[in-house]
């Protein structure tokens, strides 16, 4: 595995989200062997597992000893009480648990053990929901106040295990990983294994190429969009300016203004029917998801309840 | 199955590429049903499953009489001249023989069968490439004279069924389809229905939105490009503006450039070793696949032998 990037520095305090798994204690060793010095572990017990959750907790506390946090939550619950996915509930609970840390400790920059593999699996995914593309997760991401940096987001799963043997290094093998029930898991241990047997090669490298040239594009699109002074002073779009632009940009420009506005279950379809709404003789508005409305009056379209 | 696009027109020739199987004979009912009175069917046998080809052609033959054009060729022999796949000759051949057809009848407008599930199938196998992003077919296609025309591409393969059996229409079936060696049939037997399953739903429209999408950023981009003035009197990148860009944009212009000029095998690593070109400092040529080299000179990038 190669050095860190430049742009983290071994003397800055970080948070390390760790779970005892192959990945993360991979993490850790390998920034420590970077002479990173300044490390806080945060580790969230998800109240799932039980003994062998007990047992990846007591391995950290005796690895990392006073430069660990760990917290307790119970996502069953959470996943009950907000209809989530226990997947989403697990991330949910592990976000709010790094917020805590970070107001404990002051420090909002956090390192997860995201690798290409897992980018592979995250860009499938998205695919195969078509909401968004063929996007991954990012290197750099924000949220709130917290910086999630994902410095293993190019290192493939096999260098991390060659890196745990060569080093001989201890880790808790986390066995809900080889259950094929969640759909990540049979993602990653049906799906891409059949998609390489048919391929005739490894399809993580396409997937990766893919997920950067789509990145690429979206920049483009919006930065073009942002030198186009597409909204007034009232952040409404205005109307002579929209309809000017081509189909592609129309269709861009409304997708981040309603999703810029919260506005939740953004279509292909609902897009190009807000489009129509430009045109001077369609009806004035429409009804969107989530209860608000987009208008269109004296040449502007706006949200209103 | 609805009523065909506006912008085909029943009283126009168009040329029908038609295997005998059941896209393709939809695809000829389906515009008959609609009043088109103007068709030329071309059928070329690949000289591949013998008798079985024989039959096809025969049943062509009786279905259509004189609207059918025939020809032969040997897509075994070309595919082993050429170094191809079997599929690559094959739609090599074809293209070859609807160019002869075009010639022999002067008409250019050539429809083809393609349907929603082929392009599901496109997009993943392009995906999974990773040299282009989620691409499909086109549903209007320019191929030196010729424009292919796929006006079933949103329709889906249960409709075509339903259509076929709802109007009692006579097909043969093509065997071939329904053996899981080549990528493509394997993508469509196992891949598709194996995501779908760990999906839960249908993948075919997230693919089709994914790649509407990815389209949409492209012609952005490109537009974008087309409004800087990259390109000097000689053809030349300036390298002043070059350097202004973003790095998204950076990469976009570059790959359009050597697309533009037919270097073959654009990967991304060699688009960004390009990049570095730009810099006044980095050495001054890069060799490319195919034989030319990439050169900066008095702040021009340009290609030399």
């Amino acid at each position: 595995m190669k050095a860190p990037p430049a742009w983290l520095s071994p003397d800055k305090p970080y948070l390390v989200g760790i779970s005892g798994g192959r990945d993360s204690v991979c993490l850790y060793h390998w920034l420590v062997s970077h002479q990173f010095q300044n490390l806080t572990c945060c580790h969230l017990h998800h109240g799932l597992r039980g003994h062998e959750a007990d047992a990846d907790e007591n391995f950290l506390r005796e690895l990392l000893g006073s430069d660990l946090i760990v917290g307790h939550t119970d996502v069953t619950a959470l996943a009950e009480k907000e209809s989530l996915s226990l997947e989403t509930a697990a991330r949910r609970a592990r976000h709010t648990f790094f917020r805590d840390c970070a107001r404990r400790t002051g420090i909002t920059q956090v390192l997860l053990a995201h690798h290409a593999d897992d980018q592979a699996e995250t860009i499938l995914f998205n695919l195969l929901r078509g909401s968004a593309g063929p996007k991954g997760m990012k290197p750099r991401q924000k949220l709130g106040n917290l910086t999630l940096i994902r410095p293993l987001l190019a290192v493939r799963r096999t260098e991390i295990n060659d890196y745990l043997s060569t080093h001989q290094i201890s880790f808790r093998e986390d066995h809900s990983n080889a259950q094929p029930f969640a759909t990540r898991n049979r993602l990653r241990h049906e799906a891409l294994p059949l998609l390489a047997d048919i391929l005739g090669r490894d399809p993580v490298p396409a997937l990766q190429r893919t997920e950067q040239l789509s990145r690429d594009l979206e920049e483009i699109a919006r930065d073009t969009l942002d030198s186009l002074d597409l909204l007034d002073p009232q952040n409404r779009l205005h109307l002579p300016t929209f309809r000017s632009l081509s189909t592609a940009l129309q269709r861009q420009a409304l997708h981040d203004y309603l999703r810029n506005h919260d506005i939740p279950n953004l279509t292909f379809d609902l897009i190009d029917r807000a489009r129509l709404l430009a045109h001077p003789k369609a009806p004035p508005s429409l009804n969107l998801p989530g209860g608000q409305r987009l208008r269109r009056k004296q040449a502007r379209l706006f949200l209103s309840p």
